[in-house]
């Protein structure tokens, strides 16, 4: 098998075992090794490399940055990790066409960064934005906190260029804006987490920037309270751009992180962003502001620079955790359930309750205007006890979320993490078909095997 | 057959000559007799239906409006006719979590009627919105003049209850406004025309209505340099909430239908329409203006009351085209090519051409913001002469798109009309693709068989 992955990619295959450790997870904890590490250069490689693959039933599980939470781009079943993250050109700007056309190692603020000059940019914004790629977010359908406007990476990918299984390429859309000719694959693949087809190439829709971006942010007497005033606002037709909810224990962690921050003293916290005309959106902050006064304790807007530290404190926060007690550590367990938006309040009660019944210390954050809450639990990670009730908590945390009629992910995906839910979460004759699909695309069963409940 | 579908739905079912008649075609030219009509009333009798047309082996075509362009809903292969349109209740209004449930019955109006008063629509917006149905809508990924901006409709759908070819019923999403928890089968089944699945209920997405619009009108000295101004538009960053064109044709119908008609008296017009709050409205019609300004012979604004007549004459225009010449009549083919924005002058010069060494007459207009323009040839129906050179300018303009990397549909759907283009549309492989998803969820291949060039 390695002097034939040789043939192909020549020296970029390795199968020493430092490598293969390696590559042995994602930032989850789910984690196996492969027997062969790959770094394709290009389609044909990868055309070549699932042939060879398939021919000798060799799992292929494709992987970007490793920063995905569920284990999607860990290889469980050995075999083959191809390593993508070296595919990572952007080959056209076609913004004529409001549209740039990548590969999938391009990683995402790089994106980003192209696009600005031009007054345009690629909107979802995983927290992970600065290290993750662009064939993770479409694997994933990642979005993050603006996908309350503007959508989740589903509706930037115009056309992919996928192999399959048995290595034959094809595109799945095309440049065109709006086409109404045969069956959606283009979304079909996106959020298929690599049970599919390897991405090789994207046509990315992108967004012109908003000219003006405004911050309103509010405190309540409890998180539920907050998700009242999140539902009041939706209620009066008022999109914001970014809706993130902040409990009082994130608070005390991002005040130890930046003790000047100008967020609120007391209660749960709401951020409300706006953006648009300078008009409009001072507009949208008063009219937010004015729904929410009745409710909130304190309440206050912020604009151009003054924004920024609280932007820069809440993307910091996942990692900021480790502040409140340097001895523990946040596992990433239950950690992006999302429900219909008028189960917020019943959602954040249950999931206090849980914390506390198991008696571990949880954050939570997230994008509530989507339903979407991050719960962030932390162990002292040498304590197996520790470790017992942390999987007790996750458990029971997307239990409440389905028993809501929720979601277990919301933007991370499932990966082996959340496989155990899948059933349940999509109904079991859903899941049939979602097999029978992935069967007749992948009749061998070689990409990404044990993944999704499949 | 007659007798075990009457046990299923009793004197719902028919198998005259004139009931099979009516149902013999959409509003394309796409025909063919069905054996039965049946009009289901629930999803418990669409699912026994299904049960008993999979073992006989007998074809089954969904139909709502029979509004459609493509012979979507034609029973070409006889069978039995679903009937939709009678399952056409709102089941709720779930506003707080910013959705609606519907049976696939519903008439788009009806639903905006309903939505109004509470401040939301559901924006997808086809010319046939008066009678068109939801699950048609859905089943042909329908929009309109405000996809530009507010995306198809495959952008709100959250929920699909879809019973399958064997009669098992499946959801396909859920209420959360996110999740990402396997296959996205929801956009699967969004403009899959009735070949995978029959809809029975969906969960939409609706959005708050504007607060106000906005039109800039132009004029210039051709079509070509229209679409040049439309790119210019979008390059600067501008979305408008519609953008349309109508050539001088399309002006020459709209002066008959009504003289007094506020448009330019020369040129071919870009109407360019922005929503928001009122100040950034007139900001962004400033900023059409001025960068249409030197590219057009004239230029103005209209808002309020001043644009309603306007926008009730272009969606006239597909049916007033018979003003021109009373004996001649329009046909719907060739009528809903598309290409990427920048190709939209070589395209309208490309069907100039073609009409014109055809000798066939043609008024140009449509959504050309998203690069979708529609065609509208018309003939004497009474001169086989003219059909002929009607079915060459129809194949012509297909050909011309595809070879501008355009679509042969870029909202009406494939149907039978198209089918032939679809390999070179989608690529072999993506077809082989599409077919090996069909196969595996309608083994038998009795869901609107010879559709989409499955």
């Amino acid at each position: 098998m390695l002097k034939s992955l040789q043939e192909i990619v020549g020296e970029r295959v390795s199968s020493s075992l430092a490598e293969r450790c390696c590559y042995s997870s994602d930032a989850s904890q789910v984690s196996g090794y492969p027997d062969f590490v790959v770094r394709p250069a290009n389609t044909g490689e990868v055309s070549r490399i699932m042939m060879l693959c398939n021919e000798r039933d060799v799992p292929v599980v494709a992987r970007g940055a490793g920063s995905g939470l569920a284990g999607g781009a860990s290889p469980v079943s050995g075999g083959v990790v191809l390593d993508m993250s070296g595919m990572d050109r952007i080959l056209e700007m076609d913004l004529e066409n409001l549209q740039v056309i990548v590969e999938p190692g391009v990683v995402a603020e790089k994106l980003n960064w192209a696009l600005e000059p031009h007054g345009f940019f690629f909107p979802p914004d995983p927290g992970s934005s600065s290290f993750c790629t662009i064939g993770g977010m479409i694997s994933y359908n990642s979005s993050g906190m603006r996908s309350v406007k503007y959508g989740t990476t589903r509706s930037y990918v115009l056309d992919l260029e996928v192999v399959l299984a048995d290595g034959r390429v094809i595109h799945t859309g095309s440049r065109n804006l709006k086409s109404a000719a045969g069956y959606d694959l283009t979304r079909l693949f996106v959020g298929s987490e690599g049970t599919l087809g390897i991405i090789t190439r994207a046509g990315l829709k992108v967004a012109p920037l908003p000219k003006e971006r405004r911050l309103v942010f509010a405190s309540f007497e409890s998180a539920e309270a907050a998700g009242q005033a999140v539902i009041a606002v939706f209620s009066q037709g008022i999109t914001p751009s970014a809706c993130e909810i902040l409990d009082r224990t994130t608070l005390k962690v991002l005040r130890l992180v930046d003790p000047k921050l100008a967020l609120p003293d007391d209660g749960d916290v709401i951020l409300f962003e706006v953006d648009g005309s300078r008009d409009s959106t001072a507009e949208a902050a008063e009219q937010i502001e004015k729904v929410c006064r009745p409710m909130a304790i304190t309440i206050r807007q912020a604009s151009g620079r003054e924004m920024e530290p609280i932007w820069a404190a809440r993307r910091l926060v996942g990692a900021a955790i480790s502040r409140l007690d340097p001895k523990k550590t946040r596992i990433y367990m239950g950690e992006d359930v999302g429900v219909p938006i008028k189960q917020i309040p019943a959602l954040i009660k249950r999931v206090q309750q849980i914390t506390a019944s198991v008696g571990i210390p949880a954050m939570k954050y997230g994008h509530i205007g989507d339903g979407n809450l991050h719960v962030a639990l932390f162990i002292d990670v040498n304590d197996p006890d520790q470790w017992d009730r942390l999987r007790t908590a996750a458990d029971r945390i997307h239990r409440a979320a389905l028993s809501l009629g929720g979601t277990v992910s919301s933007e991370h995906g499932i990966g082996l993490a959340r496989a155990e839910y899948m059933a349940e979460q999509v109904g079991k004759e859903s899941l049939n078909v979602m097999r029978a699909i992935k069967k007749s695309l992948d009749p061998r069963g070689i990409l990404n095997p044990g993944k999704m409940g499949l």
